[in-house]
């Protein structure tokens, strides 16, 4: 096994998203460390080898990791020599931010790279720590971009200087990211991808509360009812957290490539909506 | 068909549950209401015989009834006179508050029931209106406090003068209300209901983020692993908000009345998750 240690760190991401800090569910607090390493190491049934961690998810800054990295190690250092704790993986957990918005860039995963490694192998060298099995969990990295999410325009609310609402067939229970986090998403009018873009609107969803936005003031060319509307980047934490509020049955997933498509997980039916009903 | 005004009322609620204030995706905002009204009228396929509105959910004052009656009385006398307009049913929707925290009980469904009901006598005999059927739609207040939701305690982590984790085998997956809203419930140990609940504890779900927490920094006795904490007021808006989060099986559902047990749903299996993929 590997232990997961808080260490403390604030990765200043969305609280929800916020996991090794002290005030956290998740991991060892630092005062029960040491009492948690030697627990595992006197266990029959338990083998220890290494450590593991979790900053958060959605973190645009590298400090996090560096500081982490530091708090962790000199931990280790003392637990090797003290008590010969073994220490060959470390798991940094994930966390490493994607760009949704197209004004709010994310660092690459390069750069997350390189702070990472080379704060691991100072601090290594410092301390005198042969270099861990280095483990990441780049999850929302690699499939948050790889997915987009068709939406039908149905009723449009224009507001006179207060809000023009484009309403569209989905919404909070395929994709609760905007209701849950204020999380954000770029949009564009799949059958106009072309046409200017100047009108600022806000994305409904058909779920029955006000909360049910998908995109905040975003901007779109004119909408029409039928339009189809993509919303970018729903690859990660979009379809786990889907529901059936309101009896809305789950879209289709399609994936595509050169060209050809393939169906991975059909449209619910109201058969499979009622099946687990006595 | 009734036609569902926003008659651009605050009933001072969480904002995801304000419906009828103007800048809302739901029904027409007040300076469309005439056309709406003529629209419905003049069209061939559609028979116009009252009004709707919603002003929101867990709504614990009255005033904003009495505001929103007054509002649309007013307009509707308009129409009448102008147009002839139809105005045989009146559905003021629901919201009506539901005591969900020991400390903050909501008025009784007869307060709500005489606020409303005098404010629409009063208002129709002043506009020489004759009673319109009224419909209310009290979803929540018949259900939410219908059912509890029984989960297993399993660790319990305590962060010396910060906070003591109770976690549970369930959470947002199964109860998103508080990650959502900020909502809470009331709890107590079922296996140890006598017991004094002195101790402050937050209940934490099982699912991967910091905001799947049951409720914050409410009391129970002294917990331990394998004590089965029962969540009150589970009733609405909980099991149809669920998700597979995390590919968290949904829990069953038991009936019990008079001393018997009757399953109206049963657990999910992994082959209820997965029935739709290919």
């Amino acid at each position: 096994i590997l232990l997961r240690l808080a260490p403390g760190v604030d990765p200043h991401t969305h609280k929800y998203n916020t996991t090794g800090t002290v005030d956290s569910k998740f991991g060892f607090t630092k005062t029960t460390w040491e009492e948690a390493i030697l627990a595992a190491m006197s266990a029959k049934n338990l083998r220890l080898i290494g450590l593991h961690m979790h900053l958060g998810s959605g973190i645009f800054e590298t400090d996090p990791w560096q500081q982490a990295i530091d708090i962790i190690l000199e931990f280790v250092a003392r637990m090797v020599k003290k008590h010969g704790m073994p220490f060959r993986e470390f798991d940094l957990g994930g966390g490493f931010g994607v760009q949704y918005d197209v004004n709010k860039p994310a660092p690459p995963l390069s750069t997350f790279a390189e702070v990472i490694t080379t704060a691991l192998t100072n601090k290594c060298r410092e301390l005198k720590l042969p270099l861990p099995k280095l483990i990441v969990e780049p999850g929302r990295n690699i499939v948050a971009r790889s997915a987009m999410a068709l939406y039908t325009i149905g009723s449009i609310k224009n507001i006179p200087d207060v809000r023009t609402y484009v309403c569209v067939d989905g919404g909070m229970g395929d994709n609760i990211r905007h209701a849950m986090y204020g999380a954000t998403h770029e949009a564009i009018l799949a059958n106009k991808p072309y046409e200017i873009d100047d009108q600022t609107v806000t994305i409904a969803g058909k779920f029955c509360e006000s909360g049910d936005i998908l995109i905040r003031d975003t901007t779109l060319p004119v909408s029409n009812t039928g339009d189809i509307l993509a919303v970018a980047d729903c690859g990660a934490y979009c379809i786990p957290m889907q529901s059936n509020y309101n009896a809305v049955l789950k879209p289709a997933i399609i994936m595509v490539r050169d060209g050809k498509a393939k169906m991975v997980r059909r449209r619910e039916t109201f058969e499979d909506l009622t099946r687990c009903e006595a």
